[in-house]
């Protein structure tokens, strides 16, 4: 496509670190001034005056998180031809009245189980697999805890792209069949997704594929987003007070932040509306950003020994952990973490009101329960909590009953 | 509420036999005059003249499939207190692109594998729990090859309605795990489901328990339908040819032929639209419709020594045989059946597509490729392969490569 035709509102790649800005039009993955992490970057004035939020609303559920195309790193937002879907996003939010009732709150949960492979990684996958064959990428390769994997080689296998995936050999056996089945090169490490990281970093170096590991190409990001720009969408653009996220990579943490900063600078929110505080929920056996929250450090350290049920959640050393830190500071939220017994004991009592969540989705739970009880959540507050994936995911985690 | 100030377009239900008209504002399961099936109908005539279809498109996705409430049995569809709701509805359609080419035709899948529970067992359980609750059941009870069990039990948790289901003891290990993690009471029989059947039947008469065995209540039908409306909304409310149902129970099929009457008569298709013809697939091991569409029988036979991997279709004495036969007839529709190592072959070739659906999903591929090959199928046409199900949801069911 001629670039002078080009409705694309994308501009550039900016550094979250340093503020340096490289082209968006060729492969990039780590900042090159300073290692930093790479932050698509859209013409938001133009936008604002070429797309009113109704057009949006006026987008079929079919097209799914690409209604905010405008926003996504599309050469031309009205061409459906340049997705690679498997008809992700547009997930449902669903009221707890239950909880609600008991805390004094009011309480939601989105489920993002409702998505391809049975996570919030298809929406990374799809439009990092869309960009990704968009810059001649041959091979995409990534290391994963699980889910990612799945997500990812699923969406090569729809864009006709090889893909191989790393996981640690303990990953959930279904996930490590699931790669295979979407036809994917499967490595297993023994060790955690940082040694699979390290195994995938030699064949980025060695074969040229393209790392898709999380945070280092930009565009996993942008997927992620669309939770944020869905939320305010079914709260009539009107962000809730609180969103708890199971934090691993933290990607959809910082989704939310730079989709809640773009909808403020694009007047898409309603009248008066503040971004919501975010919350950082872990597993107790791998909580680095909890650590580095309560210690008021810059910056996560590794976490040795990582251990949870939830496989998700067994980052130790998240490459955005000093993103991390800084999106909780700016959006006055907070960090805590979770024993797998009470996440485990979550999981059946979500169970018995209808939702079977995956492991991550309930340590939520327990977390928002500890959350009001300490005060930090003020009565009459809207909370979400976003559920990253299906229980189906998860078939060997049991819940503890109470 | 006050029923003279009612907005509800529901007047009756039918005998799909013998035509005889029954009130909705009661629990009824079979036609008490002669034990036909009874079909929920609607004042079409005041929908038409007060519902724009416009209406309709511009809701947003999060109401999914109550996003077409005139058309079902609510008291009042603007009020969604009324829902049990999962999130359930507004799937995905995907084109095949690789399957077109191949074929020369136009071929789409409806992927209701990203539905709650994964899948669409969960449309017909959100409106048979929701209307069942309305009426005043106390315990709701079902017979299951699998999947519908799950759905049953996750929205009678949901409503806190309790529920019980049997169900045959090779049925998937997951559903059994998932039920129970719902909270409902499991009875395992040595046997089918028309075993389990027999078992919940005792219950019934014993107990007083509600009776939601397929086709024993009219709501199960009316959630199912919604595939249809929402089919021809995102083909722009032109319906497609030719549409690919795994037929166990048939509640799916006789869903579309009811929606696309329905719809017909609302004057909400485009143009010159036909209904599209509806294809029935079976299992080659218990595949009673295709024997007795082969036969031009009016009824189905009891099939003896039932046996396939994808369980949904181990449906051995469909209640609605007779009804299905007469769609097939009406619609010009036919009937295939495809043995097992097909269908796990093409689970396989699916899967290199990105794709990882169910067993009963998969058999679809290869019944789409004879019809073409049989010209029954003819060049151009657009059809749906509406798969019913995730992999997710039987992990156990291992592809075949080719």
């Amino acid at each position: 496509m001629d670039s002078q035709q080009s409705t694309n509102y994308l501009i550039h790649l900016e550094c979250a670190d340093c503020g340096a800005t490289v082209s968006a039009e060729t492969i990039q993955h780590l900042c090159p001034a300073c290692g930093g992490i790479l932050l698509a970057r859209y013409d938001l004035a133009r936008i604002q005056a070429e797309v009113p939020r109704e057009r949006i609303a006026s987008r079929l559920w079919s097209d799914g998180l690409w209604r905010y195309a405008e926003l996504l790193p599309l050469d031309d937002p009205a061409d459906p031809m340049e997705h690679v879907t498997l008809g992700e996003g547009a997930t449902p939010l669903l009221a707890l009245p239950w909880l609600s009732a008991e805390l004094g709150v009011d309480a939601w949960l989105k489920d993002e189980g409702l998505n391809p492979t049975g996570s919030f990684k298809a929406r990374g996958a799809a439009v990092g697999v869309t960009r990704a064959k968009r810059l001649g990428a041959r091979t995409i390769a990534l290391p994963t805890a699980g889910n990612a994997g799945a997500a990812w080689a699923a969406y090569g296998a729809r864009a006709g792209l090889p893909v191989v995936v790393a996981m640690p050999r303990d990953a959930p056996a279904l996930t490590q069949r699931e790669v295979s089945l979407y036809g994917a090169r499967l490595h297993l490490v023994d060790g955690l997704i940082s040694d699979a990281g390290k195994w995938i970093a030699q064949g980025v170096q060695a074969e040229g594929w393209y790392d898709a590991s999380t945070f280092k190409e930009p565009y996993r990001l942008e997927g992620k987003k669309t939770m944020g720009y869905e939320l305010a969408e079914q709260f009539g653009w009107r962000p809730p007070d609180v969103i708890l996220y199971p934090t691993g990579g933290g990607v959809g943490l910082i989704g939310f932040w730079k989709a809640f900063q773009e909808m403020a600078a694009l007047g898409w929110l309603a009248e008066g509306a503040k971004p919501p505080r975010l919350v950082v929920v872990q597993a107790a056996g791998c909580a680095p950003v909890v650590r580095a929250w309560e210690a008021q450090a810059e910056a996560t350290e590794f976490w040795q020994g990582a251990q949870t049920v939830a496989a998700g959640l067994r980052v130790p050393g998240p490459l955005a952990g000093r993103l991390i830190l800084r999106v909780l500071r700016e959006t006055q939220g907070t960090a805590l973490a979770i024993e797998d017994d009470d996440l485990r004991r979550a999981l059946g009592e979500l169970g018995r009101h209808g939702l079977w969540v995956c492991p991550e989705g309930a340590a939520l739970l327990p977390a928002v329960r500890r959350l009001r009880n300490e005060g930090w959540l003020r009565e009459g507050e809207r909370v979400v909590l976003l559920n990253t994936g299906s229980g189906l995911v998860y078939p060997d985690v049991e819940s503890l009953n109470e």
